[in-house]
């Protein structure tokens, strides 16, 4: 190591992590755009404070619950205490390879924020804009950076014999975002009218624009998410993470869109955008690993899978705006099991790995989240009034509207 | 060449990579916001599946048949198989002292869909869809690459004895797209209503904010095409591209506002958007070669140009909704002949060498895209039925709106 | 110093450059966001025109004056003609440890234009244009500059004994838009129909979402703006000035949450994007200087300012569409004094000096900004007739619609 790689090491994770802050407002424009209007500065809302929850709450705690360091290794939880102390050596190589303290503190905490973000598209439309604070402070705060801990924090899903292997996160962080989602959707139950005695009702989003918006900064900034996963600026993995990115996003879009024409004969945009997302969260965890024609396969299959994961989660009752938990839950589950099918890891003791991965993150995210939110559910109560819901969050939890001076259809 | 030095150029280029891919959400804003709200998901949805195709295809074929290798050098065509396959040294400066071969290949790749994305604009409110999917997976996949490998691929255009120049695509790629955009256009008639027998009615875009995003993106993501196009990071040489195409966007927008203001006595803010662009694009073919003021000439002249290419194809009835045509095809030609006119090539043989590009790329362009469309023409159709384009393609095409929870004008 | 070193510095300030020139999209958007539907072609057609006009007179004068060179040291003016000219060595070390020559100017061109998007919003719905245009054109071409000089460019307060210190602009940038922001305000008087005989009316703007979009590209924007002021890719000082911009942004959105919601007992998301950007306009000044506590406690304290401000300035009936005048005049000022409270210079002989420099600053641009838009007052006038104000300044200034296919509200 010399200073000349380690400065161009820090300065490819510091242009990481501003890609990776502009997937929130990804985040934010897509789940604006697939719900209706009268919720729009609702959601908005959310999506600007769940980022700042994020860096705070990541400097408060969640970097030393995430890096507890080596006399935690192995384990399944470990705290250094609150608030960020510089280490020897923070700003030179001696402290990383790759980047100083600071790059390292500053890049985790950019995706910490997201698994909150997640939530949000699930949930919106009809939940309490209070609890979810609640809930986001402290998913983000504490559930994230535990389960962090265990794989990138050293922790036991590393120290498997075959460790558990999630490059970027499609486990880590993005399942992790989907079970909260999966869990907040369930307890508040569908928004009124989308399931009907004569059947499930689509309630559009307002604006396709905004979607489409969102769906390419998050593709932009997920050159960051899984670029800067590499932790440093090495040509040959980055560049090749840069491709199978790129190519699992396209042919996602692809997937989506073979399958939802074959079941609406219709050409879909949100699937086909949902498709690209899918095929994003595929990729993440075996980003490093897959070849051109592996990356469109897993990206491909996303696709698929996430038009098939709308269709289910509607048949089950269970309602979710944008499409989050077939994004991010389903993609994420398949992502993190193609590491053990595709790839240079691909064999059996892999797909265990794997399995394990998925199963102890999901048991630990499912129980978390389903305490969250029926403690709150219980207590303060995290749905809506039924006027409330009728007439719009804005209007009843902000006393705004996100488009004043335009008329509403009827 | 040191692992330093290659890390750095490299880094440059991933970075400069993903500045080419938002450009793809700017010609989406862009199209959309000045097309009307009927079409918008349309519109959209071609932009978002074209980067799809364009990485795909270039993955499959373009990229071999854009650089078949040194056998081929001075040629009009070559292939070297479907398919990537990574040579010797592929990550490392033994391959190139720039990049790796899939920084290489995914810079170019982003470039590729961009001639498709130009010829949604000209062709929109009325093209079916099938038919324009077809055609962009032939233009982007066949023709550009042949065309790119005639300059950047080192064949006969390469090989002039005094070489075109054509430094980030003027004419390799905004031309291209132009002509397709010329051809689209011509074969599909205008849209309804727009040539009456009481003259010319102009259709106003839907939404001036996303085409005002729609420009800024794309001057942000042309930091990176131009800027990407030294192919390492040079101080030098990045650095002045950086301030030719900063000056040349600048000047583009005066050129037009004053062209624009004498014309039509407004401040028209879809001119100075498209005087940008052109701007832009005059700019890309010599970025490197000219000093501030040639480049503040160029972009002011292209900013002329845009407008009265407006006037003029509004004249003859070819019906661009969003001034494609003059923005990257009169745009893309100007730049070209810059190069024979201002800096450091300025001169007569390479007037002649410019013509030459420019000639033949044209008749191959024309020639090409003319067989697809007319060949779809004459087979399944190329545009919609008049009811449809009445009632808008989203509906018709799509079974969706742009925005649902918003009334209409009358 | 060595060539490495050297071309890794040099891409940093190019790719922070790029990211300042996004800023210009966020001004733009967030400024049409909070303002209405009527008047949206208008601010978009000054701030898209403004960062032109920026390139141009900074290229023409404003590098020249603002950097006149060492024997202007210490000095209140200088200037070394018109035009950009190269000198020896200027894509070298020699010519700076950090950049090329053209780097230097383009960096800090993005950053001229600034000044008079800050303007723009304070004075949106009832400026003319073209004495907006007129008054861009001096205050950024001249009095920008000047004052640049006075500190970056090695002039007197530069050369005091304690010399003024201000990092990435909160005075030198966001004051000087600020005081401009007061007078032009002041001058104009309110919109019609703001303060009524019944008491102040509140005007929403007409999209949050695009106000939202706005301020996460300044957010984005700002790690450019802020982290290339470091003016090399310094691991340690960069990662550092990454981490207090985002966390003063963060705790910024939190500060107007809370006061917000104890003055208005309403979630107000209008009130938390203009927090981020105070703490954002906050931590400018002292990007550099502070730990993590103390970035939070700035951003959050330009929080709390800025919706004080945005109150104090309804009282006094100075109309401020979208909270400029607060934002960066009061975070402005609030940034420049916490250099001289908190951080590595902290003491009561910085603190005068912070205030020497707020105040000449501001006497100057108070001065030149009143003498600007009071001459244009007296003789062509700067206010648009009532007739106009009404009816919104798209049709009656640019004969357009920023939305043609919407019905409005009413």
């Amino acid at each position: 190591m010399n200073q000349e790689l380690f400065t161009i090491n820090n300065l490819w994770m510091m242009v990481a992590t501003i890609l990776v802050f502009i997937m929130h407002l990804g985040f934010a424009s897509l789940e604006a755009g697939l719900t209706r209007a009268k919720n729009t500065v609702n959601i908005l809302f959310k999506n600007t404070i769940i980022p700042a929850i994020g860096l705070l709450t990541y400097a408060f705690i969640g970097f030393n619950l995430m890096y507890p360091g080596e006399g935690f290794a192995g384990g399944f939880i470990g705290f250094t205490g609150v608030g960020i102390s510089l280490p020897e050596g923070w700003n030179t190589f001696a402290y990383n390879e790759g980047y100083t303290f600071f790059t390292d503190f500053i890049f985790q905490a950019m995706f910490a924020a997201t698994a909150a973000t997640i939530v949000s598209g699930a949930v919106a439309e009809r939940i309490k804009l209070g609890p979810f604070i609640t809930f986001s402070i402290l998913y983000v705060g504490i559930c994230y950076p535990i389960v962090g801990m265990w794989k990138w924090g050293g922790g036991f899903l590393d120290a498997l014999d075959t460790p558990f292997y999630d490059f970027a996160g499609s486990t880590i962080v993005h399942s992790v975002g989907g079970w909260g989602a999966l869990v907040g959707a369930f307890l508040l139950g569908p928004r009124l009218g989308k399931y009907t005695e004569h059947g499930m009702r689509a309630i559009p989003g307002h604006s396709i624009p905004m979607a489409t918006i969102g769906v390419f900064l998050l593709w932009f900034g997920w050159f960051g998410f899984n670029g800067g996963s590499v932790l440093s600026a090495d040509p040959g993995t980055v560049s090749l993470v840069f491709v199978t990115t790129a190519i699992a996003g396209a042919a996602g879009a692809f997937g989506a869109l073979i399958t939802s024409y074959i079941k609406f004969r219709t050409y879909d945009i949100t699937m086909v955008l949902n498709g690209i997302l899918a095929g994003l969260v595929g990729i993440t965890a075996g980003a490093d690993l897959m070849g051109v024609g592996e990356a469109a396969i897993i990206g491909f299959v996303g696709g698929i899978l996430v038009v098939l994961g709308v269709v289910f989660f509607d048949r089950i009752k269970i309602d979710d705006p944008v499409g989050a938990i077939s994004v991010h839950l389903v993609g994420g589950i398949w992502g993190t099991l193609a590491v053990g099918i595709f790839g240079d890891l691909a064999g059996i003791q892999q797909v265990i790995s794997q399995l394990i991965g998925i199963a102890v993150v999901g048991a630990f995210c499912f129980l978390t989240s389903w305490l969250i939110f029926f403690s709150l559910k219980r207590s303060i109560g995290i749905r809506v009034e039924e006027r409330e819901e009728l007439e719009g969050l804005d209007i009843n939890e902000h006393s705004m509207q996100a488009y004043p001076d335009f008329a509403p259809k009827d």
